[in-house]
């Protein structure tokens, strides 16, 4: 292939995710919204903001043009927040070659439509799904960037398509694995933000690792009824775009959603936790509601999500969670 | 069902998971090797040395003569060490009834034959698989004791038993599921102590989270890959017996093989790590041995393992695990 590969979005894991197939020889344009950022990467080889220390290497550009960024560029990764890939994308649509690869590295189910990312794409770009690919897997963007040892997942129908992805990515810190489970890829990535909110209330009211424990292992098992409903293969969420990714946020410092979570298990409210957060609320206060709604149209049950959504927007006390998950009938841990 | 159920081993696990039976409204007699053990808690309601400030409740009886403890008992649980698990049933068989329920808390393979320990107890006591069963999952013995919520698998070839165990062990804060699965639930709980100990050592080399995640996802793919070659159900280790215990042990600031491995990635010898562990090493330090055996006896790789197998018995550095783990062919995440 001839070209270059284009990173829509200069965030720490756009930046992070260039520096990668950089490092792995490929020629990356990073695209960054603000041109000072773009500005900033080309002359001190460092996204200061969103990435500081980590030296970015020689064959990555920056550039806040979309056209400069997208022209002769084979393959094009879209690194935006996903409730806006959609008005994103509409803008740079045609500036896409009717022949790239497109990749999601955004996490989430759209409100509203309640479509995943790779959907919006496929409305958006009118493009076949063997040409849109999906990176999901245990990538918190600092310790990659940092070239902590790690491994990912490369989602896409057409698995010689993922297969040259996995090349453009391979390097020495970084081991991608292919796998042609687009849905359950990218549903492993929507439903932990929930699951870590859950873990993150858990913790707030002073339970230890068996709790934090059955919350993942529970958490997964209702978010692979969901994929299992939806078409995925419940095995991708035993992976690493499921328990991977899943573990790694909860077993973050750094995650928004455990901390967020916490703040509300110790009996904060809402409004307070949100202004710990400077105003704004975690990724699964949101993503709560638009993942029981999908489970709810497909008659799945999500009893971990329930809960996380009533507390969020029902005004229920954490503490209450403990009882309604296990008050329940009790069951086999498998439908038999 | 008339009796009562006996738990052989007054550790901390035996201690609290007969505290949950009692809790279920059981009968329940509880063995302890040491008399002074036994007189405490009959006088104390407290397992002082094993289980301190946890108080035991009233239907709970405690003794040390076995013939005492079993007669009339219409379950079993074997609650001692593994790798002594045969040496003390062989010496309790002819005490058990001969239409009892066998429940096995021991977790291991046996160093020698390389069996899993329902297949000991066969061995030992020659009962059908059918009327032996094992109880594992994400259970610190010391949080249970404390009630918080945790869930757990109780594996036998015979659902109704099962089930009826199922209903002897539920409780406000506990709550059982049942699985068919008994080799699959075993080899979740002998694997997961070789994979703490290569969590801590990622730690001792100062990895955060992705490691950690990519190393658990890891560790179970290829403990599902012998549990395949073995006639285990894949799906079982992405639920409680095998993702919870695991990720119940290696977030535990309590975990032995945890804190063991964190020493050797550290730098220290393991003659070091042995003395700041009073003189014993971590289970996972002999497991690895018996698990990479079975692992080579029927073809599979393991190669987490084998890593850790290296450190711990031919003087490998932790450091050169990770490109050991990484420099490998690149490929799809399961077999295609």
């Amino acid at each position: 292939m001839g070209g270059h590969i284009t990173v829509l979005g200069a965030g720490s894991w756009g930046t992070a995710f260039a520096k990668v197939m950089a490092d792995a020889g490929r020629e990356v344009v990073l695209w960054a919204r603000r041109r000072d950022v773009s500005e900033s990467i080309t002359s001190t080889r460092e996204n200061a903001e969103y990435l500081p220390g980590v030296r970015l290497p020689a064959p990555l550009r920056s550039t806040s043009d979309p056209r400069r960024a997208l022209d002769g560029a084979h393959t094009v990764v879209l690194a935006v927040p996903s409730q806006s890939l959609r008005h994103n994308l509409t803008s740079w649509r045609s500036l896409i070659a009717d022949d790239a690869t497109l990749v999601s590295l955004a996490k989430g189910v759209e409100l509203g439509t309640l479509k995943r990312m790779s959907e919006v794409i496929a409305d958006v770009t009118g493009f076949a799904e063997d040409r849109i690919a999906v990176v999901s897997g245990p990538n918190l963007a600092k310790e990659i960037a940092e070239e902590q040892p790690t491994a990912t997942v490369i989602a896409c129908r057409d698995h010689d398509r993922a297969v040259a992805l996995q090349r453009a990515c391979t390097t020495g810190y970084f081991r991608p694995y292919t796998i042609t489970d687009v849905v359950g890829c990218e549903l492993g990535g929507a439903c932990k933000n929930v699951i870590a909110l859950s873990c993150g209330m858990a913790d707030g009211l002073g339970f230890g690792a068996n709790t934090l424990a059955t919350l993942i292992t529970r958490g997964l098992a209702e978010t692979s009824r969901l994929g299992a409903a939806l078409g995925a293969d419940p095995l991708t969420f035993a992976g690493l775009a499921g328990l991977g990714d899943l573990v790694a946020t909860c077993s973050s410092p750094l995650s928004r959603n455990r901390t967020f979570g916490a703040r509300l298990g110790r009996g904060e409210t809402m409004a307070q936790a949100r202004s710990a957060a400077a105003g704004q609320v975690a990724e699964g206060v949101k993503s709560c509601s638009s993942i029981r709604e999908l489970a709810l149209r497909h008659g799945v049950e999500m009893p971990i999500t329930e809960v996380v959504h009533r507390v969020c927007h029902d005004g229920f006390h954490p503490r209450e969670m403990a009882g309604a998950l296990l008050g329940r009938q009790t069951k086999p841990e498998r439908e038999r």
